[in-house]
C-alpha cells in the first residue's frame, strides 16, 4: 500500500478489475484468458444481458444495470475491487470498442485517487465486426474505420462529417449502434448521405446478432438498403469501392481486395 | 455435388478450408472455435512463423510458407480442399484484418470454378490492435480507422491520403505494418506526416509482439516518436485529439473518452 497517494482512502488488498470481452455471443468465441478470469472473480458487472451470458455459481455476486449508465456501472466496479473484490465488468464483443473499458478509464481518472493503483486489465475479445466480417467473406481486408452512429454523446453532424471522409477516404467501414427505438431516424440519414456519394452498387452486409441463434445476415447493394434492415443487435458494414461479392449459393462472399493500383 | 458448376473438376468429399485466426501470440488468446478447428483439421497451412505455432501431431501435415506468397498459399489450401483436405490456413491475429482471408476468396474469384463450391469459412480472432489497445487501456474506445502502412500492395500517396483524412475525421489510428527492413523509410515520412497534421503532444502507442515473450510498449507524444521504435512485429497506435493519459506507476493508462462535445 506504500504507492498510496496521499487522501486516498484505504484499500483492502487483493482487489482486481478486469474489463472482459466476451465476444459476439457463441461460447466457442470466449478466449480463455477471460474465461479464466471470469472463473476466478468474486463479483460480475455489467449491462443485464451480458451479465446473463457469466454462469451461476455459488460465491459469484452479480451485478445487472441497464443501459446508459456506463459511468454509475465503473464506479461501482472500482468501489468493489477497492473493497477487495475480485471484479470482472463484462462487454460484449471487445470491452476496448465502444463497450465498458473506455467507461472504466474515465471513472479512473474523475475518480478517487486510490483507484489509479488499483490493478484493473483489459482483457480483449472478439468485436462484432470482425464476426460479422468472417461470416461472409472479408469485407475488411484492406483499409477500414469504425463509427459508432449513436449521437448519445457525439453531435449527430460528427457522425455525417465522419462518413463523408470515410468515403473520401475510401475506407470499408463499420457501423456500429446503428438504430434503436430512442434513435429511429439516424441510421435512414446515414444511408440517404451514403446514397449521395457512393455508387448504387456499393455492397452493405447487415449482420444481426453473429453467433447467436438469432444470427440473420443481409447482403444488399446501397440502392436497396432500407433502415429497417439494421436495429440496435446489428453491425453494418460498408464495403469500399473496391469490395467484390462472388456469387455463391446459399449466400455470396464479400471480399475487399487486398490490393489498390496506384 | 449436385451444385457443383458446369466445367467444374470432380472435388472428393468432405474437404474444406477454414481461415483461422490465433490471434496476438498467447495461446490463452485462441479461441475454442479455432483450437476445435486445428485438432479436426489434416492440413495446416500459412506463413512459417504461424505454422509453426500449431502443435505438432500424427496424421497433420503441415505447409509452411515464405512472406509476401499469400495468392500461391491461398491456392494451395484451396487445391488441398478439392482433394477432401480438412485444410486450416492459420494467420496471425484476426484473418480478416491485412491477412490471409482476402486472399483466399481472391484465389477463388479468380480460380477453378470448384472452388466456389467448397466449404470455405473464415473463423474469427484477437487483432493485434485490439490485444494492443487492451494492454495500454481504451484508446480505441471512440470511432477510429485501421491502415495498413505498407506500400507493397498500394500506392504510398494512397496511405497519406488516407492518414490525411483520417486525422481531418479525428479517427484514433491502429497502423499496421508500419516498418520492415524492405520499406525502412516509410514509416518516418507517415511520422513527419502527422507532425504537420496534429499537435506535438498528439499520444502514439509502440505495442510491439503483445502477449509474446517478446512483448515491448511505450507510449510516447508524437514530439518524440521515432521511426525505429517500429518494426514489423509492432502495431502502431495515434490517439485522436481528445486522447487522453492517466499518470500511474510503472505504465500510465491511454483511452479515449466515448463523448465528444458539440
Amino acid at each position: 500500500m506504500t504507492a498510496t497517494p496521499q487522501h486516498a482512502p484505504p484499500q483492502a488488498a487483493g482487489g482486481w478489475v478486469v474489463i472482459a470481452g466476451l465476444g459476439p455471443g457463441d461460447e466457442a468465441l470466449v478466449t480463455p484468458e477471460v474465461a479464466a478470469a471470469i472463473a476466478d472473480a468474486t463479483d460480475v458487472v455489467g449491462y443485464l444481458p451480458y451479465v446473463r451470458r457469466v454462469a451461476d455459481r455459488p460465491g459469484l455476486r452479480r451485478h445487472e444495470s441497464d443501459n446508459r449508465v456506463e459511468i454509475e456501472r465503473a464506479r461501482h466496479a472500482l468501489s468493489l475491487a477497492a473493497e477487495g473484490g475480485r471484479v470482472v465488468v463484462v462487454s460484449s464483443g471487445d470491452p476496448g470498442v465502444f463497450a465498458m473499458a473506455s467507461a472504466v478509464f474515465e471513472a479512473v481518472e474523475h475518480g478517487l485517487p486510490g483507484w489509479r493503483t488499483l490493478d484493473i486489465r483489459v482483457l480483449p475479445g472478439v468485436t462484432a465486426m470482425l464476426a460479422a466480417a468472417a461470416r461472409v467473406g472479408a469485407p475488411l481486408g484492406h483499409d477500414f474505420c469504425a463509427i459508432n452512429l449513436s449521437d448519445n454523446l457525439k453531435p449527430w453532424s460528427l457522425v455525417e462529417r465522419r462518413l463523408r471522409l470515410a468515403v473520401e477516404a475510401d475506407f470499408a467501414m463499420a457501423l456500429y449502434n446503428p438504430r434503436s427505438k430512442a434513435r429511429p431516424d439516424g441510421f435512414g440519414q446515414a444511408l440517404a448521405l451514403l446514397r449521395t456519394l457512393c455508387k448504387p452498387a456499393r455492397l452493405l452486409v447487415f449482420a444481426r446478432a453473429v453467433s447467436t441463434p438469432e444470427e440473420a445476415i443481409q447482403i444488399v447493394p446501397l440502392a436497396q438498403a432500407e433502415p429497417e434492415m439494421a436495429d440496435m443487435r446489428t453491425v453494418v458494414l460498408v464495403g469500399a469501392a473496391t469490395t467484390r461479392l462472388i456469387p455463391r449459393d446459399p449466400r455470396p462472399f464479400v471480399y475487399t481486395p487486398r490490393s489498390v493500383s496506384a
